[in-house]
């Protein structure tokens, strides 16, 4: 039997999951802002390295008064936008219903926790290329997978819950790659091991990872960064090993031209997600006695180039 | 008796303190590059806010070979351009005579120190606002005092010296305020208070300083930034009191709106003086096992925007 979903925000992450599984035969329901009537009239298009697609027809709602109660809730706004959550999740939320966040940074997890109950909540940190390009519209260019785990309170670690293999089956058959882990909060802190340089400096330097990565001091400074991030997942008992770090390193060098989801909310004059890449990991960190002094120092730049917005 | 001067890099800084001690009377000799011919012709001309005047005739040269050797030689230039002196320097120098650097951040005196001997070193740090605004016109808007010392090498304190003291009054009587200093290595730490987190940032953050004190993450930075200069300062026995550094933010939170000299370079397309004021104070600490890494991230940026020149 399919799964009743929700998508809460269908930009370039949660329109394209979305789009993908109800191409897999279940029934999505979209909540909209300002594509509202665009969808509603026209459905959905999504040209994709794995396959162009479109869905004249979709359940397209701009309140979440029409919405009918969900099995799963897949939160795909951008960090900045959560204030409208506790009064968007409650009502959607089936019996034993789950929201999974898909959103960066720290934070997103608990916020939601303490909306719906900290049993209701999964994360998935996706690597994707995707651009909402259009209303209704969306570009996907490269990769697609997410890593998925399940939340646990207070740092801690989930383990494999069967939850997590039902949903982890369900996004599979809906033909997208699906990397469960036992432990989301690691893998939080492991994707900021990218997302904490590059991120925020591609703003800061105003250029993108190829012309960076080139430069011998920032090289130095995106190990250093790095290494901050470790040592702030080590004070919550995550070891991020060296190589791990190496891997990243070296995937970047290896990277086409990259503007990153920071770059592209800045050129496109909308608020950086700055808390929860750079504030809320510091805050965590200091909470355990961590400082991590290059992290801050751009916490504090990206913060005033944020003010300007 | 009148002292015999070279100016060594007669823009903003070195042209507007040699046309200010030929006024009154001291035989003054500019070398010059790309300004050469003009000034040759046409003298110097300088708008001050402390009265505007002209020199028509001033001692032009454009090598080393037709200059007679001197009582006082200035270094104006830009650090930048300090591998022109080891060739400069030995020429002009008369028997005791002495070379005073006027430029910017940590390394120069010690680099002088190496092509003259460290007994005919002194140096001054200027707290002026001018521009070259043309060839042999330099705009001089505010400010102009010197605070003057004499260098002792290994990181000593000369003392008040009987030289320190000739000088001083060589240029006061040319109407300029002078402020002697005991500890010349001190007083650069001092200088580097506000240097090292304004001149930088200014150009990172492309803004100028009204708009930065009023961010309140800027202001946590600036005041970081700060405390990690004196914390350089302490490792070579120096102290930085804690009410110099209020009185800096104070004092920056009063200014005018105000680009930066670094800024001014950057605008222009010029190298910054990275090495100066951030590279070198960073490998003084390092050298007695001081982290700096709020200041390191700034180096690093920095370096990599001076790649792009």
């Amino acid at each position: 039997m399919g799964y009743r979903i929700a998508i809460v925000g269908a930009g370039a992450i949660g329109g394209f999951y979305g789009a993908r599984l109800q191409k897999a035969g279940n029934e999505v329901h979209f909540l909209l802002r300002s594509d509202y009537e665009h969808v509603a009239e026209k459905g959905l298009r999504v040209d994709s390295c794995q396959g162009d697609f479109i869905l004249p027809h979709v359940h397209a709602h701009c309140s979440v008064e029409t919405m009918p109660t969900c099995d799963l809730i897949i939160v795909g706004l951008k960090v900045t936008a959560n204030g409208i959550l506790p009064k968007v999740l409650p009502p959607l939320m089936k019996k034993d219903g789950v929201v999974l966040t898909l959103q960066n940074g720290m934070g997103a997890d608990d916020q939601i926790a303490r909306i719906v109950g900290s049993d209701r909540v999964m994360g998935g940190l996706c690597f994707i290329c995707s651009n909402k390009v259009g209303p209704g519209y969306i570009r996907h260019l490269d990769f697609g997978s997410i890593t998925l785990g399940d939340y646990a309170p207070n740092f801690g670690k989930s383990g494999m819950t069967p939850r997590l293999g039902k949903i982890t089956a369900l996004l599979r058959s809906a033909g997208l790659e699906i990397q469960p882990i036992e432990d989301l909060f690691l893998g939080r802190w492991r994707k900021l091991v990218w997302n904490i340089p590059y991120n925020g400096m591609s703003v800061i330097m105003d250029a993108t990872t190829d012309v960076m990565v080139k430069n011998p001091a920032l090289r130095i400074l995106f190990r250093e960064l790095m290494e901050e991030v470790a040592k702030g997942a080590a004070a919550y008992g995550r070891e991020i090993p060296e190589a791990f770090i190496r891997q990243m390193i070296d995937y970047t060098d290896r990277m086409m031209p990259y503007a990153t989801s920071m770059m592209l909310d800045y050129q496109r004059k909308h608020k950086m997600e700055v808390e929860a890449i750079y504030g809320e990991p510091l805050r965590l960190a200091a909470d355990k006695g961590v400082a991590m002094p290059h992290i801050e120092t751009m916490y504090r730049q990206l913060s005033f180039i944020n003010s300007l917005r």
